[in-house]
């Protein structure tokens, strides 16, 4: 099994920075943190995957909660990486995973309550985040249940939430830089949802890169489905804002439909900068390729079960000192949709 | 709860004819289909979703596997989908869904092995099929162990399999069939890989149709991710096959990688037709917009969590007779990369 010490051997540094760079800790640089992040590449590693002696010898499992679902979305995408996370840590542990999910708030409530009835669970993991979630509001109430949330770091929540998150707003913040550096000036925040703590997040990060280079902030709010309305609100958005070539857009999907509106104002694409993130296949397949934040959503998956499997030890038994919260790692991969900023004749 | 009668009456059928559209009976014609397709997305129906008593007094739990993780793929797409049905019908009777997964096939066995033997489960539903699975295999030989394998129509595998499938030699004919009608001739298979079962029935289904129309057969075998090479090996296939226009594909992912390679080598994308499968996130997405065929993929989940479930009871106690083998309906969804066939001039 791979270690932190064979990561940090390949990259030429300590473990300690090693592990540092993994959690994202700001005192490393980036040079070394892509330094360790290709040796986690390269050797296949899970951070904490063997490092934990969780196995016990009760019958445990953890409950995942999955969002309601919809239909038009690559959430789903993002959202099968992370479970793929949690299931083999699980598995690996001795740990069953079950499910819960619906097609309403009320349906997920139902089945989630049920599966804490019939099977006695108490730990549970929301593999997303969302303002005023009732499913977690009822979870709140429950004795005994305890629950850690991927995707919410907590100053959205209460302090002693049990989360596992990217730095989301360094993760806004690095990405329009990204663009600054392109030469790009004036430049867009693109969403579809801010009670959506990740998209809020990013937004943050976006305003403070604007603030420290005295650029003014701008967003524009799209839609995942409508194409229509998205070309009368990008093109009312253009209107007032005509000197706007930069868009730190919110996920690789919305990426794909102003690449779409691009197309059917017959803009040329090759004038504008398009950053956006998750870096799902949808990055890779779209024309021009985006450039997009890469968030490790395995290790989301792993961290996640690593904390969760923790929560039913005594602070005695454990091996391995978890953080309530965990930071895991991102990296911006370079594609053709961020061309260097060429201004208009 | 919507019920096949309120599905057949909003469609003008019987409900006995709304049933044996839904299983896709050849008895059924394709605008009587068409018709009650629509009233279960306009009813939200979900098939057998409330029409068995299958909740018991025991914790029963069914054990979903997932198949060994790729990083490229839109296949995640489509699991996750079968996988919220599954979850949904489960939690619906009382039952836990646990899941195994890994990142090698040993991982695979293991957990699932574990996953028996701990919460002595003996109820299986493979998301996946291909051929000489090792983790089939392996659970093949466990002592009062049923599985049910989503993607196995019977006469690929044993004839007293548990399988729920869409018809995928009829999707292939239909999908062949569809670009016939567009007025193209020369018509090339495109696939990743033979071996998986569903991939093998689409191409059996695409050689029947050319055959009916005493056509000749081709197939071009691309890859998911190494593009230098789609591109000569598509060239090497044009040079060869310089009249072929018409191209049955076998999922969006590789429909996108096509229209990838006519973007490289400059090509009139309006001379081709291409129609794909799957129907995902991707087919809206692609440029042209993609022609697919829909497999409805909830349905694939609900229909397997059902079977499965129905396994656990004496035969005395169904309140609903299984079939063994099920078949859940698809259709053809028309978009831009399919226009009527212009010869070239």
């Amino acid at each position: 099994m791979t270690t932190i010490k064979d990561v940090a051997k390949l990259a030429g540094v300590s473990p300690s920075t090693a592990s540092r760079a993994l959690h994202n800790s700001s005192l490393i640089n980036s040079a070394t943190r892509q330094k360790v992040l290709d040796a986690v590449e390269a050797l296949d590693y899970t951070p904490n995957f063997a490092a934990q002696n969780l196995a016990s010898k009760r019958v445990n499992t953890i409950g995942v909660i999955l969002p309601v679902m919809k239909s038009e979305s690559d959430e789903d995408l993002f959202y099968m990486q992370i479970m793929q996370g949690i299931v083999r840590m699980c598995n690996a542990h001795g740990y069953t995973v079950s499910l819960a999910t619906g097609k309403t708030t009320d349906e997920v409530i139902h089945n989630v309550e049920s599966l804490s009835r019939r099977g006695q669970l108490k730990r549970f993991i929301f593999v997303y985040s969302k303002k005023e979630d009732p499913v977690l509001e009822y979870l709140k109430k429950q004795a005994q249940v305890k629950y850690v949330v991927v995707g919410a770091a907590p100053d959205c929540h209460d302090q002693d939430l049990y989360s596992v998150d990217n730095d989301n707003v360094a993760v806004g913040q690095e990405a329009t830089e990204f663009l600054l550096e392109k030469g790009y000036q004036n430049i867009c925040y693109v969403y579809t949802d801010l009670n959506n703590h990740v998209q809020a997040k990013r937004y943050r990060g976006y305003q403070k890169a604007m603030k420290e280079n005295d650029l003014p902030a701008m967003s524009l709010k799209m839609q995942v489905t409508d194409h229509d309305l998205n070309v009368r609100l990008f093109n009312h958005f253009m209107q007032k804002n005509p000197d706007c070539h930069g868009f730190v857009i919110v996920n690789d999907l919305i990426g794909i439909r102003m690449q779409q509106v691009f197309d059917i104002l017959s803009l040329n694409e090759k004038q504008y900068g398009l950053i956006t993130f998750d870096n799902t296949v949808l990055a890779e397949l779209a024309r021009p390729t985006l450039t997009s934040v890469e968030l490790f959503p395995h290790f989301l998956g792993t961290e996640s079960a690593a904390l969760a499997m923790s929560l039913d030890q005594k602070e005695s038994e454990q091996s391995y000192q978890m953080q309530r919260n965990i930071i895991v790692p991102h990296r911006i991969m370079e594609r053709l949709s961020t061309p260097e900023y060429q201004s208009e004749k």
